[in-house]
């Protein structure tokens, strides 16, 4: 049996035409603060991180036209593209995961620029939200 | 000048098919706890709080077929439907926004069946987003 602790909402992710337009919005009306704003080369974004309580809005301006953010962008518009939570063990998350027979989009975790662990489940099989996983860095 | 002090996500709904099946992912395969399963006629819904780190999970499953909530369902199938932000002060948060020009979808707060105050703003003005603003109960 496994048991797997699921910490916070790490972020969740907005995708945006345009970064300073958004930023009108989530930084000057709603008045969150943005502790960054910098260039993603790895997902082809720009991106903007503002804390709120134990999580951030990050609002992703898509750098390029080929990537999934940019064709959801396009296809979809601007709004929430995807919500991450941050799990304790993401070995045992996704083993959990798949014995319940849900779907992933990335069968091992990969690891970011910035040596955190992360994957994604599909939608298909979680109410139609793109869930990211993310390990906590121990 | 007014200073609105934004407190955490406070929930994130996600608009479900079947709230059973949404458990089998969320609870049972995610592995969040479920604090609270009721009925909400309010808002012509049946809904599952999951807390997660000082936000919450929201599924709601639509109980009617005119709610915002079904609508939305209907025509965009399940997903997130709209981020919640805990703010200090209400009136100071939506004057705030009204002197930004950010479209809201109410012009004064609301008050839920728990006494707590709340408004939306409109996605328009909001990157995409419904976004609702609901006050720290004091």
């Amino acid at each position: 049996m496994v048991t797997v602790k699921t910490i916070r909402i790490a972020h969740l992710a907005i995708v945006v035409e345009d970064i300073q337009t958004a930023l009108d919005f989530w930084r000057d009306a709603v008045g969150l603060e943005m502790a960054e704003l910098r260039d993603v080369p790895a997902e082809a974004a720009r991106v903007a991180f503002l804390p709120v309580g134990d999580s951030e809005i990050e609002l992703v301006q898509p750098t390029t036209q080929d990537s999934g953010m940019a064709k959801f962008l396009a296809k979809r518009g601007a709004g929430m593209h995807h919500v991450c939570l941050e799990v304790d063990d993401i070995e045992a998350a996704m083993e959990q995961l798949k014995a319940r027979g849900v779907r992933l989009i990335h069968e091992a975790p990969l690891t970011g620029a910035d040596g955190r662990r992360y994957a994604f489940i599909h939608p298909q099989s979680a109410t139609g939200v793109l869930v990211e996983l993310y390990e906590t860095v121990k």
